[in-house]
């Protein structure tokens, strides 16, 4: 690791604290058709916690049949909610009203939900429309935020859609302003199949603290072309202060065309502890955990770091 | 593509012009053990050129016995310079007084050389400390000039160094300012070992700028640890416009100790097509000579684009 010179003199002063959102177990493995076993499961989220991340996402609340990686969601809150230490949230994701009620029966501390704005994604995704699908979602995280819990809500394909194309901004910022009325200010946009450019994050961002500037919002940018990490860095100059990463790089959305992995948690920590920042974050754990992901699978992950090993002063050869 | 929708509203402008140096022959085949074929080589150069891109580094002229895969550098300069057509300029890169002479009689149109400001990478790339190594280039780089030939003159790992991990961002400008005063405007500053983080990028091009704000800066990121193209933006963003790539992210130096490819120029062309930039370079011509590269070495190469295609307006499915 690098001494602390590099921290605080780049020309735009990052935001003031950085939220880690880890949802490998989530938006990683959904994507995989090979089925993780329970106790691997619950390996990986146990040394997640150890790393100190912020906010882990420990899986969706979907139909076994339809997802059968995330049969085992409930039971995998139930393992953790029971026996956590670590002030790290559970985070777990509903699509609908019935996911709700299985999250809130099972534990989970902070909800997050979402509606694409591409009519055709939505429609692939969950059969309704964007319009049906924001309604309902809507209703979900009000009666999540009755019930004390943390909501996030997310508007998928934000900037772009692997259907679709184009995405545009103003259909989006339409939802945000419906999430903002109802008084849901955690406000996520995601880039499902990667078209975002850094450019373009930076803009529509910065359209949403337009609306309201203490919006606190967070992104989830997808690898495919290139950009995700990119993306990352402009979001965080727009004044977006979380970020969602998989432990490896994985990822992907089994109801879209084109998409490949998150940013890999383990590179943007490993870049952020490049600059002095958050070096609370146990990197060594992350990267283990992206190894055994890589060993478990038996191919080359999406993530660098766990290949190169970090950068380190290493003394004259 | 995208509309035109996307050009122009970003918060902070980017620079006026961006161009694109194409290094691929050069940086990208001397890591390959597997010498190219002469006719293989001509091929690509043909197809980069067809594309567009603005400047194009055909080889090194290091001697065939340490990097057998440059061998043919003067051959190809020969062939192309004399039957060149577009405006691209051709480039080579020379490392000492030899390299300079031969560049001269075969045609170089545009000079590239540099130093370390590693001491260590200095002495085993060039068998001489770092301030000899400057003295030599300077001389070198004002002969270049004095003979009617554009010159970029680099630092090498400029953001830190695979042997000895941080390097003083002093030391870089120190080698900067004695460019400046040689004359030598035109200073890419490289990420050698891929160790750069986009703050950092920013802080230092900035600092450069503040010693002369009309210096032509180009910048040249490896993504060993995935931040290369975020260093891109983070370059443009500081006012950077030449931006060396890699066609299918080939690339790394034989004489550093970790260094993982460029950034794929096809990637960065998309990157920039997708804001409606740069629509006058041929995305289709790259692709083909990336996916040709894949094909040759027979292995995944670190592009992106050359795999998933380009983003494209799709209609509803």
């Amino acid at each position: 690791m690098r001494g602390t010179g590099k921290m605080t003199t780049g020309p735009v002063p990052p935001p003031k604290s950085i939220l880690l959102h880890e949802v490998g177990l989530r938006d990683g493995l959904q994507m995989e058709s090979r089925v993780v076993p329970f106790e691997k499961k619950a390996a990986w989220l146990s040394s997640l916690l150890d790393s100190g991340m912020d906010i882990i996402q420990v899986g969706s609340f979907v139909h076994p049949v339809k997802v059968p990686q995330m049969a085992d969601t409930d039971e995998l809150f139930r393992r953790f909610t029971a026996e956590k230490k670590s002030k790290t949230l559970l985070s777990g994701l509903v699509l609908n009203e019935k996911g709700l009620e299985r999250g809130l029966a099972c534990g989970v501390e902070m909800f997050c939900m979402g509606a694409s704005a591409s009519e055709t994604h939505s429609r692939k995704n969950t059969g309704m429309g964007t319009d049906e699908a924001l309604t309902r979602i809507i209703a979900a995280a009000k009666a999540a935020l009755a019930a004390g819990k943390k909501v996030q809500v997310s508007v998928q394909s934000a900037f772009g859609c692997g259907f679709e194309g184009p995405v545009q901004e103003e259909r989006v910022l339409k939802m945000v302003r419906a999430y903002l009325e109802a008084g849901l200010v955690n406000i996520s946009l995601a880039d499902t199949a990667g078209h975002a450019s850094p450019a373009q994050v930076e803009r529509l961002f910065s359209a949403v603290f337009a609306l309201n500037a203490g919006a606190d919002c967070a992104c989830h940018f997808h690898n495919t072309y290139g950009l995700g990490m990119a993306n990352m860095f402009a979001a965080m100059r727009a004044g977006v202060n979380s970020f969602e990463t998989s432990f490896a790089g994985l990822g992907g959305c089994p109801f879209t065309r084109v998409a490949a992995g998150n940013v890999a948690s383990e590179d943007f920590v490993h870049a952020l502890q490049l600059d002095g920042r958050r070096k609370d974050i146990s990197l060594d754990r992350l990267l283990e955990v992206a190894r055994d992901a890589a060993a478990l699978f038996g191919r080359d992950m999406q993530g660098f770091v766990y290949k190169t090993g970090p950068v380190r002063a290493k003394s004259a050869v």
